[in-house]
C-alpha cells in the first residue's frame, strides 16, 4: 500500500471473479495461507514487529485480496486497525527503493514479488 | 461478539500462547481456515450477507483471534471496517436467545458452538 506510516502489503489471488476466501477451493486456501503466512512471518522478521495484522475486508474493493499490516506500539494508529485512521502519507522515490532492498532478501523465495 | 450493530464472531483456537497465525503449524493453519471458512460461508448464508469480514489484528488482545463480521451494505459502519465507529450495543436476552435459534442449523456440524 502506498502508506509509508506502515509497512502494508497486499496479496491478491489470480482469481478476479471472486471476493471471500471460503470461494476458494480448499487447496487454494491451503496455498494462499500458506503464502500469508510466509509473508507475515518473513515482514515481521525484517521489521521487527510488535505484532503482525492480517486482514479480508473488501467493502471497498470486492476483489478478493489479504491486507497483511506490520504495526509497532508506537506507530500512529496503534492499538486501533489502520483504516480511516490517518490520510496515506506516499512513500518517496528514495523510500521505496530502501523498502525494496531492505525487503529482498525476505521475500524471493516463496511469494511472487513485483519489483518493478 | 456483544454487539448487535453486526453478526460478529470470533475463532480462538485453543493455544493460549500464540499471537499469529503463522506461528501454528501449517497443519493447525489448514485446519484453522477450514473452521474460518465454514464459519464465514454458514454466516454468509443465514444473513444473506453483502460481505463478510475477516480479521486477525490482535492488536490489544494479543492472544490469537480471528473475527468473522458479517457486513451489509446499510449497516451503520459501512463501508469502514467496524472497529471503532460505534459503541457496542449489547444484545438483549431475548435477542441473543433469537440469534441461537436462526443459528443453530448452520453451526452444528464443524465448528464447535458454545450454545450456554
Amino acid at each position: 500500500m502506498n502508506d509509508s506510516h506502515y509497512p502494508w502489503f497486499i496479496l491478491v489471488p489470480d482469481r478476479p471473479e471472486l471476493s471471500e476466501i471460503f470461494q476458494l477451493p480448499p487447496e487454494d486456501q491451503d496455498q494462499l495461507l500458506r503464502e500469508s503466512s510466509h509473508l507475515s512471518r518473513q515482514l515481521a522478521d525484517c521489521y521487527q514487529a510488535d505484532k503482525m495484522n492480517l486482514a479480508a475486508l473488501g467493502n471497498i474493493v470486492p476483489q478478493l485480496h489479504l491486507h497483511h499490516i506490520v504495526r509497532f506500539i508506537n506507530d500512529p494508529a496503534w492499538p486501533a486497525p489502520v483504516w480511516g485512521k490517518l490520510p496515506a502519507r506516499p512513500y518517496t522515490p528514495a523510500a521505496i527503493n530502501e523498502l525494496r532492498v531492505r525487503l529482498r532478501p525476505y521475500l524471493t523465495d516463496v511469494v511472487p514479488f513485483v519489483w518493478a
